[in-house]
């Protein structure tokens, strides 16, 4: 970068929001002037950014004047009708909605996998969804090794996928729950407290949700690779704020767990954790804040040539969502 | 029958002993006497059956004489010492635990599935893990009519598998959590609440656990089919009571959609439900205190020639384990 950029966040006070601006912060990103945007309800709440308290201001079209970067995360259907005017008046939008990640000529980026589509944006980059993230940092490099023929991938993912106001009600709802009480959700309308669901994303009527499509159309954009073979079952679990996967790869080429090992050992963004006498392996509370994806239980699977099953475990707030748009922001020119 | 057995239950105390009363109640399946058995700690406890109350007596080699069956749910240390014991006195032991699953004299029996095994026995037979037969009730029906010629398995195993303590754990530490306490577990010693982790079963040097490795094997002795091959990977959720499985088929023979809802629709023990419209599924709340094996979510994978994905919820304490056990020996002779 050749001069620090002022950097606009839409959707401030939310929990990738939040973590936005903490990360900006821990990672000493240059910011000339941080702005919080926001809409009607949240304006006049004050948040700290360096010290420095920083009063939200109302999200309008005609706000983004002198805005070099914009981080959305307020919602596909605010970014789609903000980021335009964010881009004619001149800033770059790396968003973290899904409005925009499959239009072709929007660069879909995860910085570890495919860092040269930063360069062809048109004023919008969009961020993965969180679960695609967390699956693309080691499954990547051993597509690239071994060349996935097909991938199988169950999903455990943490209330903060639907936001702050989600982890905040799973606390509510199960503390009412413990207390012999009832409880009325309104943000996850179904019991979540002591109970597992198929992911609450919109049904298709290929019987997928939203959520298990997402994963398998923007792996193959990410990875520039059609061909790439992937079904997803996507649930979600009472936990808060890291997703887990368990993924089932079967390989074109022969491989050794050992060269499994050493490619995710040396993979960027990616954490081989295992404690293997302990029988302990990555889990959502200890990965919770982490940077890095983890990973660990890599083991043969004999039911077919080349299969390996292996457990992922990623930040859903850090690495898949603020993180990762931080980082892509980071790649910019300004 | 022909006579009301003397029916005797061993760990009557424990999750899947309480179950085992309550359930021989429910059935009215008919018992001459009902006699509990446990070890010291729980001796002199009163425990009630069809308005009456049971002291809890001392599991003894000798405590056998005149007993017809054997419900046995104490761990597969005490079932290994005492079962033979039981055989000799002359009952019948049907075995919830794991140690005789897999010996070749012993049938290992899901009545839906493979009720001609019963007759083979020589005085024990075994109720298979809990995963295994909530994956048996819907792959089976499925499987003869299709062929499986693999199953990818991701489980979300709740608390009772680890029993009643797990269990009252789980409560007492996800409370403890919310009032931010701090809490040392002594039954599962690893975070639980707001937490899951790879199934703590012993782990094996290929790298599966013992829970997965059960799945595989016991499901080939079920269905009478070496050929049939499964991986799995388990987990623990922060649930009480319900266990979930994203399972993943592959078939031998072409099938549509249609086919396969039909015979799950009349498979016995299963009930196939869904709210598609509302985007309701099976959940572990939903099915705790269920007889049946719930099923939903029926699509096609299109990645493979005749692939299935399916989404099934059993509970544990019930199919899983007591529900199985009482039915297998509702089709012994006395």
């Amino acid at each position: 970068m050749s001069k620090a950029p002022v950097v606009a966040i839409m959707g401030a006070t939310g929990a990738v929001g939040v973590e936005l601006i903490s990360i900006l912060e821990e990672r000493n990103f240059p910011v000339a002037k941080l702005r919080l945007l926001a809409s009607a309800r949240s304006v006049g709440k004050k948040m700290k950014f360096r010290g420095e308290e920083i009063t939200v201001e109302l999200l309008t079209h005609d706000c983004f004047a002198g805005v070099d970067l914009v981080l959305a995360s307020a919602g596909g259907s605010i970014s789609k009708e903000f980021a335009p005017s964010a881009v004619k008046a001149g800033a770059v939008v790396v968003d973290n909605t899904s409005y925009f990640r499959m239009h072709d000529e929007v660069p879909l980026v995860v910085p570890e996998v495919n860092p040269g589509d930063i360069a062809k944006h048109k004023g919008i980059i969009a961020n993965p969804n969180c679960s695609t993230i967390i699956m693309n940092l080691p499954v990547y490099p051993l597509h690239q090794a071994f060349k996935v023929k097909r991938a199988v991938v169950s999903t455990y993912q943490a209330a903060s996928g639907a936001g702050a106001t989600a982890m905040e009600e799973l606390k509510q709802e199960t503390a009412a729950i413990l207390e012999g009480k009832s409880f009325t959700p309104t943000v996850i309308t179904q019991p979540y407290a002591f109970n597992i669901f198929p992911h609450n994303a919109k049904m298709l009527d290929n019987g997928y949700n939203e959520e298990e499509v997402k994963m398998v159309k923007e792996t193959k954009k990410i990875f520039h690779d059609e061909s790439f073979k992937c079904t997803a079952t996507c649930v979600r679990v009472p936990v808060m704020r890291a997703h887990s996967e368990s993924i089932n790869l079967e390989f074109e080429k022969p491989f050794t767990l050992e060269e499994a090992y050493a490619i995710l050992r040396k993979a960027p963004g990616v954490t081989v954790w295992e404690d293997r006498a302990n029988n302990r392996w990555p889990t959502p509370l200890m990965v919770a804040g982490q940077d890095n994806v983890f990973v660990g239980r890599l083991r043969r699977d004999e039911t077919i040539a080349n299969g390996l099953e292996l457990w992922v475990v990623g930040d859903q707030i850090r690495k898949g969502a603020a993180l990762n748009a931080v980082q892509i922001a980071e790649m910019l020119k300004f």
